[in-house]
């Protein structure tokens, strides 16, 4: 189970985000790629923290809404949607070129991340722009009910999927998340850490109406915004490498 | 002689240049990146035309200063500007990619080219960032008197120029442009042609002194900003290739 | 009947609209304030060319993107849309004050514009954040069918509305604009005049369906985006001075 | 002796300045308008904070460079200056004044306070601006040497002048900072509790040639990034009331 974190969220004179010690234990890192959050100082540093730490590398493009961070929706027609990506994934792509990386995957950001797991045709479209940009780029999503279909669907355009957990979300029956704005959907430590454990040897999760569900998650989306978060990531870590024993 | 052209400046609603007259009757297109001018809509527009075209394509880079269209110097250190150079060419370069199109060149834009032709420190900084993306990528400057040097600096970088001439402008005795400020220093379209005759037949230019000082350009900048300048590549055009007979 | 116009749109380098040509034949000018288009140059230049010809300033805000020149919807929160509202109309009137003149009524663009007349929630947005801002504002919205629940609501908010109607678009039996994609929505030359003529005598509009529905619009929208749209201004300002006699 | 302190500067869902912490201790909150900093829901969360506070509101215009915090120095005209400040002027006073605040002065930001202070020519577009977007606006400059002649500079265009002086910076014989690339040119805690009293009793700093320099400061520019500068405004703060008693 590989443990992925947003990263690279740091803009101009502005920081978000403890990168440099988060970098050191995960293994993916999704990239912002400067629409919603980065610019091309950040990206260039994110990339040389990547390469000091050996740590896979993926785009993270956003909506073009800085101010928002990405986390409205908006409603860009196809082509648009197209152009955005390719723009965002190209930009992070030739950099990482430049520090001698290759770049593995793409996780769409914030609300088009949203939208992309509610609207089937904007999944398609992101899926298509990856195909039309390179079949050798993965895509990752969120892991649910619906995998095996997104799989399927996946395998139509020539990509492959990286399906992702979440270790401090609650889960409906679908396998979705419940929403942030519902009280109990953020985990606490104890309940966090029992649903690693629980996704590493079961491979499901409990929702919150109490039943299990599947889910076969490649990697564990974790947090580094605080020391909190770089504590749990240790914790969370420790689980994965006691797991593979 | 080729001729070139700044082409993909429109943005968002707003157009800019008669890009489908132009690119026709250009040999190379220098393709706006999105700082100054451009958007992942517009790039990708103007590569499908480029591509229809067989026109080479090459980016053309800029201080991020969309509402001064990249013409206001800005004082970057030598690391922001490589970034922003590099995330430039990268958005490009993947997006041509994307369109079956392969980058050439790179042409920095407006304030930015100029500071580079004046400051030898901004020179080699673009140099060695080009260098640092690419090898295989040429670097458009102006050409000068200073041109034999300027082509060492590149060797040194492992680069290689290409040298452009302006047709429409007055120069100096060292080669430069005489200031778009200085009443006379935009050519009028008789004073056009036959600078372009000249450049054609002497590889010559006559100065704002009188005096004929050599230009050994590989390309000639021409605008398509509107009929009139359509209507003058159409002459140029001509020119050059009753000159290659 | 006032006739009123989108102005100001140009964006840096980027030209838009004949606004000089416009300005001496309308009576309201919507001046964008920089968040979909315009900038503090284009706003200072509009400014004066209104001041030169006495006309009525509103302010024309929108969702911030410039990309999309305010045409995608944005999910903003009530707060978030109530402050972008706020610094728009703000900017633009203390930069009329600076030219001299006297900020009249706000009007809404684009997306906002038609989310506002579809979504009860972002209509008392806007009209509570310009009652805020102060109540001598007028805010500028669709004539319709429900003209007098507007009108009631506004009253709440201690402000009035400016009701305006369409010369070129089509109506539903809602008083509703037909959308901009259905064939026959758009009207051409001679059906928009004899809609100006129906309004100006009759104070009503023939339908897609064709009924007719009262509209007791006290605008006219024009645009001055080309030569055309200058000529229909100038004929749909001869019919509405010759209904004044 | 006033302290004034740079504030609002957070932008998005970045966060900078401990601004609830730094307000109840300061006089005078220099307030981002957008350009380098801030965005419109950062200005009203300022503004609010002020009012809770007491604290006289200034705005505290920048070039239009937001990825470079208003720290590039930019080549604007006259009018692109004058306009660039009266909407950004503009923005925070008609804001300032939905939430019942008056604003009382402007204090330019960054590269462009720096520009400023050795560019006699932008000083005076500064002053002009201000002038013509309002008499009753000050305008806080760095006090020098040539204090004096500012002063009457500022008459001549009918403003009056708010000097401030810098805690923690080292000064030329010319009452100018040293530049924070030199070693020593930031003061240690101590040395820079002894300038605040040395400026408190005797108006003068000591500088970096060890010469006297006399500083008629009307008000202290203190930081309130982290909890050391905190602490530090709690420490100034002391010495000023004592100063006073």
């Amino acid at each position: 189970m590989k443990l992925n974190c947003d990263l690279g969220e740091s803009f101009g004179a502005w920081q978000m985000g403890l990168d440099d010690q988060v970098m050191p234990h995960i293994d993916m890192a999704n990239i912002a790629c400067g629409f919603h959050a980065g610019d091309s100082d950040v990206i260039a540093k994110t990339l040389i923290l990547a390469k000091q730490n050996a740590v896979e590398i993926g785009a993270h493009p956003s909506y073009p809404d800085k101010q928002g961070f990405g986390r409205r929706s908006m409603r860009l027609s196809k082509d648009e949607l197209t152009n955005c990506l390719h723009y965002q994934i190209a930009a992070l792509e030739g950099m990482a070129k430049v520090h001698g990386l290759t770049l593995g995957y793409v996780k769409p950001h914030g609300a088009l991340y949203n939208d992309m797991m509610i609207d089937d045709a904007i999944l398609n479209t992101v899926m298509e722009a990856i195909a039309r940009y390179s079949t050798s780029l993965k895509l990752m999503i969120l892991a649910t009910n619906e995998a095996k279909q997104h799989k399927q669907l996946a395998q139509q355009y020539g990509i492959t999927l990286i399906l992702e957990a979440f270790a401090d979300r609650q889960y409906t029956d679908e396998g979705r998340l419940v929403s942030r704005n519902v009280a109990g959907s953020v985990h606490n430590k104890a309940a966090m850490l029992a649903q690693v454990n629980q996704l590493l040897s079961e491979r499901t999760v409990t929702t919150n109406s109490g039943k299990k569900v599947t889910l076969n998650a490649d990697s564990l989306c974790v947090h580094g915004d605080n020391a909190n978060g770089i504590a749990l990531i240790h914790e969370i870590k420790a689980l994965c490498i006691n797991a593979k024993r």
